[in-house]
């Protein structure tokens, strides 16, 4: 029990750390977008990533060399064992964006069993488990508010790892789970008041008739639990799957250790709906890497003040979105990086505009 | 003059090598992607990239590797010479991407110099100018018709020598010009009808008076020149620039040797819509990387059918956007070749779904 009281210490603790963005480093930051041979603002939202970067780490150059993917899984052990063995997209893409993968087993049936991992692109395996999986929340809670704060610690001890274990410069989080999407819109419907049928989508797939019973059942869950969205670690509780939870505190871990979060779909956004009802100055810290399938993503990315970046109909979770986020995030340092300025290339700036062409009126 | 018949002879023959996509390419691809360890169609957007590279190639394992971006540029000296030296922002987009750039110097004002190309990033250059710069198209047509068809030549025998040195799997397209989208605007007006102001943007930034200039000179060049839009080349000589003709010549003679390409903003686009006016079996050859912020850009893109993959308010041109698509498309192949299938990694395949979680109605 000491352990576990000391856990809900450290999540105080770590929320206070979230502090607003670095405006400084931000100024900065955009001064120097200016200062590079091309039209001011030209690039769009790649600056945008770039400045918002700045604010986030407080620093105008700062490095995404050291990129960790974190999926969050509740899942059968063979599924388990394709991550670790480098067989599932987050792997793919993951090793295209140039992040390690690393899986954490937070409970659900059995565990992942230990198998050898692919070397160059196998997720590392983290074992958590809380518990053989969640009870069903039409009938109580799907976890006691103990489960609750240790799932979150999981998140919280992950991210203290990777910062003492030579650091990390950005995290993207994603998850694997069985039946989560219906987890993640009973905390959206719960946290933002909106009707369930709003924010319930199809899932990976599921028809007409299942998706009804879908609704049915989050209603049924809420009308139950009757959950208290000024207490968002009972909404969590009530509602909630470990691998949402753990990555709560993923979330506001890496948050407030000044590291960017890369959010993947719609459960990711759920968790961090939860986070930003925990610490209200989170969400500048998030970027949404796409916006997703489900419906319910674009209400939770509206509360949360974050505009996606891809809209590529992704709807398989794993961190595959954040994978690909993580990619324009690498693209837009490297020219933050890369370019010449209008000093160091002696082409004229954008004062001086070019002669203009016969005919053209502008540049 | 003979050089120019045959120039003429060579574009019919490269038009009628464009065929309609290879079906049954698509669809072993369609049936590889399904096979892989995730719910069908959950990766979106980017399985139909890898479904698209099949029918544009044939193969359904068509590889990405060898990446080229050719921008097209009627520029200063000093931005050409930025190009080569590895200063520009398409130069770190294409190193992100796995990409080498060639910037053809098609004529404008005076050449780019003769500098020493950085090695890792630098552009290679291609001199094909035409002439120092093309003619005010308020007062007659930009070129003559010999002209036009001399730039296209450009492009044609770009993708000829990329074919027979090597090869390549990919072909992005970009830009690189003073006042060109004035020049883009008065094309798309010409072979759309639509009016000047619908597909008249600030270009990479103009004021309201200046904007106010812009739609009436690209009236002026209309009423003057009164381009048939059943005669593509013509309206491209009345009122193009050499390097949208040379990106002409680029995109059939890519689309004629099944290399898939990836445009860029509303510039390419617009090059894209005289192409397809030549042949209108193009547009499912071509991938939309991005919606541009230029309002024309939408238009184009309804025109051709194409949806664009990313949305990133870009207007800087060069390739950038194309350079951030050919990201996607490679990310789309390292799913579609390092998956799992459902076979060899032991999992349940989707007919036979994972045990719900309590609940939980979805997957």
């Amino acid at each position: 029990m000491t352990g576990q009281v000391s856990a809900v210490e450290s999540l105080a603790a770590v929320v206070n750390r979230i502090e607003p963005l670095d405006s400084s480093a931000m100024d900065a930051a955009a001064a120097g977008l200016d200062r590079l041979t091309k039209p001011p603002g030209s690039l769009g939202r790649l600056e945008e990533l770039v400045i918002a970067l700045a604010g986030i780490t407080g620093r105008a150059d700062a490095a995404v060399a050291r990129r960790a993917i974190v999926v969050t899984a509740g899942v059968t052990p063979q599924m388990g064992s394709n991550f670790v063995a480098g067989g599932a997209a987050i792997n793919a893409l993951a090793a295209a964006a140039g992040a390690a993968v690393h899986v954490v087993d937070v409970g659900v049936a059995l565990p992942i069993p230990r198998i050898r991992r692919e070397p160059r692109r196998g997720a590392h395996l983290v074992r958590a488990r809380i518990a053989n999986g969640t009870a069903d929340f039409t009938e109580g809670p799907a976890m006691s508010r103990d489960d609750a704060v240790r799932a979150v610690a999981v998140g919280l001890e992950l991210v203290e790892r990777f910062r003492t274990s030579g650091g990390f410069d950005v995290l993207g989080v994603g998850e694997m789970g069985i039946g989560n999407t219906t987890s993640a819109s009973a905390l959206v419907a719960a946290l933002t008041g909106e009707a369930v049928a709003r924010v319930t989508g199809r899932g990976t797939g599921i028809d007409g008739p299942a998706m009804a019973r879908k609704i049915a059942v989050i209603e049924r869950g809420l009308a139950h639990n009757q959950p208290d969205p000024s207490d968002p670690i009972g909404v969590l509780a009530a509602l909630g799957g470990f691998e949402i939870a753990a990555l709560v505190g993923l979330i506001l871990g890496a948050a407030a250790a000044h590291v960017p979060v890369i959010l993947d779909g719609f459960i990711t956004g759920a968790a961090a709906l939860v986070a930003a009802a925990i610490q209200p100055a989170l969400p500048p810290r998030l970027i949404a890497a796409h916006q997703s399938a489900e419906p319910g993503h674009a209400i939770v990315l509206e509360r949360l003040g974050l505009r996606p970046y891809l809209q590529l109909d992704l709807r398989l979770g794993e961190g595959s979105g954040a994978a690909l986020g993580i990619g324009l995030l690498v693209a837009a340092c490297r020219v933050r990086d890369e370019m010449a300025t209008f000093e160091s290339a002696d082409v004229s700036g954008p004062a001086q505009p070019p002669p203009a062409r016969a005919g053209a009126t502008d540049s």
